[in-house]
């Protein structure tokens, strides 16, 4: 089964919020990759990932939802050309392509946005998975920043700013 | 006369909306420091600068303005221990070490607060007397992002990471 054919990635609907929420529940409140308070309420999580200047999307495969990401200006002004992009993958669809898939996806809506380049503030050095993926289509480490998440189990650890232009 | 003992900072209050847009009109209109959108009204900039997670500053001598800065946490969750800010010097008041003292202030602001670090993610490449001022107190690039930044007259250039821990 070719999972990248097969998979149907789409804009999030006001009516998402419980598949949105059963995404982002778990990956917020383990705290290991996002700069998110793990108690967050699900309102606020909801809130913050498809409301505001943030548009979600999500990747679906037979109708079950696997995935989401959401776009977003990344400043204001003379900052708006750059966009910011969250992704989250279900716990058990990892390994399948499924990150992959929204990132192209993300890449192609940042261009039809008319954004010139795409950004991630903190990118946890310990999420390996995603730093290698993000590398591998084109993204730099810009940044490092010495100490600036504190991760659950490993303590105060490095973020990385990463950066393409589009 | 000594400006550094002269000035008088203090926390912001809810009737400073007059002051502290009259410090901040000028320096967001022109659209060359900071990545907020030329066009914002007042009541959206105050609510930016002085509202939310931000707690605004302003720096006096003899009653009158001449600074003002803000400070929250840049991240939340795990990355609540590293702290942002943001300074704005009146026009007539550059040169004579307002920034610095307003930047010492927030130092001492941020330990007293509980932060580790502070951040800043925008600092556009053509503002040297910023950058300048950062490095003399601490901070370093951590990240350069090309061409982050669209200057109103010099068109895009590079937007700095800047940081520090305290």
């Amino acid at each position: 089964m070719d999972i990248l054919t097969d998979l149907r990635i789409r804009a999030a609907e006001p009516t998402d919020g419980a598949t949105l929420w059963a995404l982002l529940e778990p990956v917020f409140r383990a705290g290991e990759t996002y700069a998110i308070d793990p108690a967050i309420s699900r309102d606020d999580a909801l809130a913050w990932w498809a409301g505001g200047t943030h548009d979600a999307f999500i990747a679906a495969r037979d109708g079950v939802a696997l995935g989401s990401y959401y776009i977003c200006p990344n400043q204001q002004g003379g900052g708006a050309h750059v966009c910011n992009c969250g992704f989250v993958t279900a716990a058990q669809a990892q390994g399948q392509g499924v990150a992959r898939a929204m990132l192209l996806h993300a890449l192609e809506e940042a261009r039809a946005r008319g954004y010139l380049a795409m950004q991630f503030n903190c990118v946890v050095e310990s999420n390996t998975r995603a730093v290698k993926l993000w590398q591998a289509h084109g993204f730099a480490v810009a940044g490092r920043l010495p100490g600036a998440f504190r991760h659950p189990q490993k303590g105060f650890i490095d973020a990385l700013v990463m950066y393409r232009k589009l």
